[in-house]
């Protein structure tokens, strides 16, 4: 939570050879517009001096070699959209950030072998439109946290999607890089090949893209992304877990799924509490004070909506009989620990009929909440859930965000950092074993108890032998207090994570300082690598621990 | 095919460092050493002037800092089995070659999450016995190229297997490097931790790893390596297309089998002169001269034989219920094609002791022969292929790099590099489509002809998206001339592959010098890293085209 001054918006010849590099219209340097771009969820104050807006690789260079002579430093952002990180934050003062969101082309998409060649700016809602308006039978796997996210951006910070697609780094092939000192390079290739850039991820040669992952060693411009073809069927699940005392077998038996490639999917497990915000905001309940649900509320609370202590989502892939296959091992593996329900689009354009109708029809909405075991609330996320399995973005889940916000958050146009919500993700990778996360999560509960904070936790597999265990620290940001002691909890449950000897999936910048305080020759490899790439550390400085 | 004169063997103030650090007994400067470590089965003639054996990471480190001190050139290998590209050679005359056959513990197994954590001596050979010695149910990927190969050394030239988990660098988690400075770094952790350093690939900041595959930036002393758990069943299959006419259809049905997740076995697709070099050698034929194999030789030898002009063979894996359904999706895509049979265990064993039967009786043999439209010397491979996809390494198809060699192949101890063999490996990356994959092959095809050589090719699938068609140059070492054209169609070859814009999956030293010809801002940011990294070239200068 550091709090420089706010330094002075650019001026001078800087400014001038910033405008002439990408048009006075695309550089920023307004009060209002510089504290706009300076918002975020997390506690932390800062103000950059200007937004820059390149329309090409040749323009970015442009604005890194300005800023290498005027020694300014440069935060770059595909899209920005990185709630519960740092949105679009030069966290240190006086930081020039860079917006990438006008290089919005879809450059090519290969039906035939499944992939698309993107411009950093494209959202994941503009992706999914453009393939839908071509007709190509491709899907595109996308995040639950807004529809305005950049593809690649998420891609390049390790974020974790839904499908078997859903490593979103792991399937990123192929990207043009301008490394900080200006130069454009293609990663894995010559300038016009190879033919296989978007084909082969390795390439030939030391494996570098993953260099300009979660770093600042350089700007990506373009990049190819691997989709999924449309399979023949689709169904997604829903598995309610009521007896939390199940929760060993169920976690183990999806491993064991996960590792005979019965789910392919990157399954989430949400607690309840997940849900309740979902649903519903603090403002709703009847408590004045900044405590958080007691046990009784959120037992009282689950049976209001329907809500299970723990719920797992995913989707099974193939052809018919794959499906068919994979639902009836999914029955065998996991069935008496809970309610297992296996959506299709039939069922997904029937339940929204029948919501559509219920919420104005008192007597269906009784009817439908008492067969279906679930508030109309509840059940109204179901076909968002099915739709995300299918590469379908949404706003809905995002709303999340909200929860501690002192006002009722907007029905559209979802903004959580322009709109002043507190959120800090928090996401430690855990073996994929009861043994190892069940222990974690019970001491980051009473973690949570003893900041008066409510504990929100989504488990995404990565793979078949890790998971992370995203914890949100939602908290009311014009409530000092309470932003204190969300960023304290932040700060022990690190030092929890440590301890245990686990790390993030990512970081954000509040975690920077000390990512490598135990792993000094890695810290020191990085920074060889930064001195050598960014002489000047005009990129970003700090970011990921580095430089 | 350099020639520089021999380096005379290390001697005075460096070679008794040397000693002092790894001991006197690993440490080798004699004549007869040196030229055993020098041989290769490239057109290539260099000699080393030690070869040294460091026994842990310190004595990798201790051998570099003495390297960089008395400007030694160092070329690590951890196994040196790469016949095809260099074996154990340094390039430039007066390297010394750095093996770390020593550094062979298998130092973790872990059942539950499928990983193990190797010393990069451990071969193919060693780690299979060892997981059985101890009753572990899990299969660990091979190559079909020799099974005394090290797993990690293959790994980080980015090899490939047979199974779902044969992209071996894909399946590579968590590394332990010694800088060429003499630093030794865990990528990706702590020096006790993470606890997921083996099972989340990425870990958190930029992801380093690929930085040590293909390159010369630093020394591999230690990685974990993701296992297949044993599966409930197991088929492989063979699929023989008789008639070309059909290999479109074939190929292309391959890609959407392998996009759709029904085929995850690294296929191989082999020509019929692949099959025939397993079962025979050139001096077994009537002629003479070094003249190739007519079509009409070729023809009678397939008949004789039984071998199709090409040969698929993979494995299918999963629950008895998931391998029964996916031997009816292969049968339904492909069986009006060609030939599709299936291999089960028992048959295998069944088999094998018909097989052992048949080589003693001539009246079973004919009958053999008869029933299954194949020699018992193309029968004979059949379990050698079973076992492979299920992780089973095997010297049965490395005899291939005998088939123009002057003398019988030995039975056992097969050594292509120590026997003189000539082997040079082309392996293009293609995308996985007929329509590109068919015209480059033709071409080839002529290439090997123009050059008065067999035309050898296995299509290997990298990914549902990218093949490589593996092409193999073999050539009579002790016939200059011969030696000549290979070399010559080596670079024929490159150059059709560049013209066409495509690259090499792996690229041997004949490959280097022109690795970055099309590509120089990636030449120059490999350049820039090398720098940074190893400031006086110490380590393998040149190696893939870099310092």
């Amino acid at each position: 939570m550091n709090a420089s001054l706010p330094a002075p918006a650019l001026s001078g010849p800087a400014l001038d050879e910033l405008r002439a590099a990408v048009g006075s219209d695309h550089v920023c340097t307004g009060s209002e517009e510089l504290d706009s771009y300076s918002r975020c969820t997390i506690p932390w104050q800062s103000r950059c001096r200007a937004v820059v807006f390149p329309s090409s690789r040749e323009e970015v260079s442009a604005v890194l070699k300005i800023a290498q002579r005027h020694s300014l430093k440069v935060w770059p952002f595909s899209g920005g959209r990185n709630w519960g990180y740092s949105t679009t934050l030069a966290p240190a003062g006086g930081g020039v950030v860079m917006l990438l969101h006008r290089m919005n082309r879809v450059l090519e998409v290969n039906e035939e072998l499944a992939y698309v060649v993107l411009e950093p700016g494209v959202t994941y809602a503009q992706l999914n439109s453009h393939l839908k308006a071509h007709g190509h039978q491709l899907w595109a796997d996308c995040i639950d946290g807004t529809s305005q996210g950049s593809v690649i951006g998420n891609a390049l910070d390790r974020g974790l999607g839904q499908t078997p697609y859903g490593d979103h780094f792991g399937n990123l092939c192929g990207m043009e890089v301008v490394l900080p000192t200006g130069e454009i390079v293609r990663i894995g290739g010559s300038d016009d090949g190879p033919k296989t850039w978007h084909l082969h991820k390795w390439g030939v040669g030391p494996y570098l893209e993953g260099l300009f992952t979660q770093s600042n060693f350089g700007v990506v411009t373009k990049a190819g992304v691997w989709l999924m073809p449309t399979p023949e069927a689709h169904a997604s699940f829903v598995f309610e877990v009521q007896d939390e005392r199940h929760l060993p077998q169920v976690i183990d038996a999806f491993r064991r799924l996960a590792l005979q490639g019965v789910v392919t999917t990157k399954l989430h497990m949400i607690n309840d509490f997940v849900s309740l915000t979902v649903v519903m905001q603090r403002l709703e309940q009847q408590r004045p004070d900044g405590a958080p649900l007691s046990g009784e509320e959120v037992a009282q609370l689950r049976r209001k909506y329907g809500v299970a202590p723990m719920t797992c989502a995913g989707g099974l892939y193939g052809t018919k009989a794959q499906v068919r296959l994979h639902r009836k091992s999914l029955k065998q593996a996991i069935g008496r620990y809970g309610r297992l329900l296996f959506v299709s689009d039939t069922m997904v354009a029937l339940l929204e009929r029948i919501i559509g109708l219920a919420w104005r029809k008192p007597w269906l909405r009784a009817v439908t909440e008492k067969l279906a075991g679930s508030s109309l609330q509840v059940l109204d996320s179901a076909p968002h859930v099915h739709r995300l399995l299918q590469g379908v973005p949404t706003d809905y889940f995002v709303k999340h965000a909200y929860y501690r916000h002192r006002r009722r958050r907007p029905d559209s146009g979802i903004h959580p950092a322009r709109d002043g919500c507190g959120v800090i993700w928090f996401a430690p990778v855990l073996p994929f074993t009861s043994a190892t996360m069940l222990p974690f999560m019970a001491q980051a509960r009473k973690r949570f108890e003893e900041f008066g904070l409510d504990y929100w936790v989504a488990v995404l597999v990565l793979n078949p032998r890790a998971v992370t265990c995203l914890m949100n620290i939602l908290y009311d940001k014009d409530d000092a207090d309470e932003a204190g002691r969300a960023a304290a909890l932040y700060d022990v449950l690190s030092n929890d994570m440590r301890a245990a000897g686990y790390q993030q999936y990512r970081a954000g910048l509040l975690a920077w300082e000390h990512l490598y305080d135990d792993a000094p020759a890695l810290r020191a490899l990085n920074a060889r690598i930064k001195d050598a790439l960014d002489p000047d550390h005009v990129v970003a400085p700090g970011r990921y621990g580095i430089g």
